[in-house]
C-alpha cells in the first residue's frame, strides 16, 4: 500500500456496520501471514530517522538530547484508511449505501528506543503518552464533520501488531464505530431504567465485592469484568464520573499511567511473550453535535480495555458474537492481584 | 477439560451479549499458543476408534466396509460448554445476570477419512454432511428450553480449528447468539420499512449487478458482500426465500452440495494453506416459540457465511467493530470467477 490508496466506507445494510474498502485490488497472492512484525534496523519510527516520516502532527519535545530530540511523535499514517481532504459524499450504490473515508489516521509513537515495552517504559513516559493521547482527541474532536476518534494499541504478532517499535494507532472516523455505538445504547437504555450511569453502578459492585478487582488506585480502578470476551480481559475506569477521555485531569493522568503500567506488567508475569490490544472507549465528539447525544455525560463513562490474546477465535465466536471463558474473570483477577 | 466441567451463562449488562464461563481455575500456564493442531495417528476421530468417543447421537452407516462402517457420526462434544441436563435457572448475582448453561455441544465428523480436505471430499459426501446438519438441527429444535441451534466449522489453527480431522461442530443454546439477534433485528427493521425480505432484495440485485457473484446455480447463488467483514468472504444463500434452514429438500441439498465445495476449492485455489470458518445463520427455534417471532417467516432467510482468515484482527477491529477491505468484494469475486 502507499499513501495515494484511497478507501470508500461501506455500510452493511443487514448490520449497519461500515466497513473500508480499498479502492484498488489487493490480489491473492499479496496476502502474506503471518505479518512480519520486527523492522530492527531499517524501522522508520526510531529516533534519527525522523525525516523518512512525513512529518510531526504532534510532538513532546525532549531538551539537551543528540538521539531524537523528542518523547513521543504522532505521525501520519502510512498507508491511511482514513484522510483529511474532502467531504462526506453520502451516496447510494444500487441498494446499499456509501460515502468517502473522511477523518485522520495516525501513529502515536510512544518512545524513541524501538525495544522498550510499554509497561517498561516507566510511569513519566507513560504519563506522556497518555497526555499525547489526550491532546489528538482534544483536538480532533473540533472537526466538525468527524463523529469519533478512537485510540488502540496492537503488541504482539497475535494481536495483529506490524511494528515491533511501540506504537499506539488513531482513527478518526465521520460515523460512530458499530461496537462503540452498542456501548453507548446499552448504557443509554440503563440509564433510561435506572436513572444511573451503569459504569458507576459497576464500579460500586466491583469494589463491594472485590472479587474482580485487579487494583485501586485514588482515580481509577483496574477489574476483569463480569462477562469479558477474554480471560483475563482488564479493564481501567475513572471512579469520577465523565464521559470524555480528553478531559481526563493532569492528577488524573500521574495516576492512570501507574494503573496502566501496573496492570501491563502483570499481565505479562502471567503470560510471557503475551499478545495484547488496549482501546480507550470514550464519547463521540461533542462538538457540534452536543444535541444529538443530549443524555450523553450523564449516561457513558470513559475507559479503557485491555485484551489479552490468549485464545484463537473460532467460528463460534465469530458466527454467534458468543464467547468462552476457561478462565473466570474472578480468578484471573486473583492471579493478576497475586503476581509482583 | 474434563466431561465434569460446567460452565455458566453470564450475560454482559452493557451489550445483552451472553459468555459461558468455566466454573474451575483455568491457570496462566494452562494457555499454550498456538494450539496443537494435528492429532495423525492419535485421531479418535478416526474410523475404527468409535469406542473411544461417547457413543455415536446419529451417524449415516456405511454398508460393506471394514475400516469403520459410517460416513458421517455426530458425537456429544469432549469438552461440552453446553449440557442437555437441568433447567435454565436464570438468577441474579449482585448486578448481574446469569443462567446454566444447558444446551448441546457436538462435533459433527465429516468423513471417516483423517486426511480430506472438506472441498475433496466429493459431492456425494459433502451432501451426507449436509443432511446431517440438517437432522441435527431438526432434532434439537424439539427441546422447548433451547432458543437456537448453531452450526460452525474451523478449518486450519488461524480460524481455531484443535483437530485436523474434518469436523464441523454444533452448538445449541438457550439463548440466541447475540450476533444472531444483530441480523434477525436487522432484518426485521428492513422487512419493517420496506416490506420485504432483506435478502431477497440482496439477492436480486446481486444477480443484477452480477459484478460481487462468485457462482450461480438452479437453487443459490455464492457471492462476496457488498460490505462483508473480511477480504474473500463469501456467502451462500438459497434463492428461494425461506427462514429455516432444516427446511432445505433434498434436491437443494444436491445443489447446495456443489455450490459450497466449488466455493471452498475456488477460495483455495486462491490461497495455498487457507484457514477458513464458516457458519449456518438460520432462524430460532420455532417450537414452542412461533409467535414470539412472529414475522420471522417473511423477514429471515437462511444462509451459509464463509470467512477466509486471512488477516489478523487488531485492536481497530475488536474496539470498534469497523473493518478494513484490502481487496474489494468486486474485486474477490472477480478471482474466485476466474480460477478454476
Amino acid at each position: 500500500m502507499n499513501t495515494t490508496d484511497i478507501h470508500e466506507l461501506r455500510k452493511d445494510p443487514l448490520l449497519g456496520r461500515w466497513v473500508a474498502v480499498l479502492d484498488r485490488p489487493k490480489a491473492p497472492g499479496d496476502y502474506s501471514f503471518p505479518a512480519d512484525t520486527d523492522h530492527g534496523d531499517s524501522c522508520m519510527l526510531c529516533a534519527g530517522r525522523e525525516k523518512e516520516t512525513l512529518g510531526d502532527i504532534l510532538s513532546i519535545p525532549r531538551s539537551g538530547d543528540s538521539a531524537g530530540k523528542w518523547w513521543t511523535r504522532v505521525i501520519p499514517h502510512f498507508a491511511p484508511v482514513f484522510r483529511v481532504e474532502g467531504d462526506l459524499g453520502r451516496r447510494g450504490d444500487g441498494m446499499y449505501d456509501k460515502m468517502n473515508s473522511v477523518g485522520a489516521s495516525e501513529i502515536i509513537i510512544e518512545s524513541p528506543d524501538h525495544a522498550v515495552r510499554p509497561e517498561d517504559m516507566g510511569l513519566d513516559q507513560m504519563m506522556r503518552v497518555i497526555k499525547t493521547y489526550k491532546d489528538r482527541m482534544a483536538d480532533l474532536e473540533r472537526d466538525a464533520r468527524l463523529r469519533y476518534t478512537f485510540i488502540y494499541k496492537n503488541s504482539g504478532s497475535e494481536a495483529g501488531a506490524v511494528y515491533s517499535h511501540p506504537v499506539s494507532y488513531l482513527a478518526s472516523t465521520p460515523i460512530i464505530p458499530k461496537r462503540v455505538k452498542e456501548e453507548l445504547d446499552g448504557a443509554k437504555q440503563y440509564f433510561a431504567y435506572k436513572e444511573r450511569c451503569i459504569f458507576c453502578d459497576m464500579i460500586r459492585e466491583e469494589i463491594r465485592t472485590g472479587s474482580r478487582i485487579v487494583l485501586e488506585t485514588r482515580h481509577f480502578i483496574a477489574f476483569c469484568p463480569y462477562a469479558s470476551k477474554f480471560p483475563f480481559e482488564t479493564w481501567i475506569i475513572p471512579k469520577r464520573h465523565h464521559c470524555a477521555f480528553q478531559d481526563i485531569t493532569a492528577e488524573e493522568i500521574e495516576d492512570m499511567s501507574f494503573i496502566l503500567s501496573t496492570s501491563l506488567q502483570k499481565l505479562r508475569q502471567c503470560f510471557d511473550g503475551l499478545s495484547f490490544n488496549y482501546f480507550i472507549h470514550s464519547a463521540p465528539n461533542r462538538i457540534p453535535r452536543k444535541d444529538h447525544w443530549h443524555t450523553l455525560g450523564e449516561d457513558f463513562h470513559w475507559h479503557l480495555e485491555i485484551m489479552p490474546r490468549l485464545l484463537r477465535t473460532s467460528g463460534f465466536e465469530w458466527g454467534s458474537g458468543c464467547y468462552v471463558l476457561p478462565t473466570s474473570p474472578e480468578y484471573a483477577a486473583q492471579y493478576l492481584r497475586e503476581v509482583k
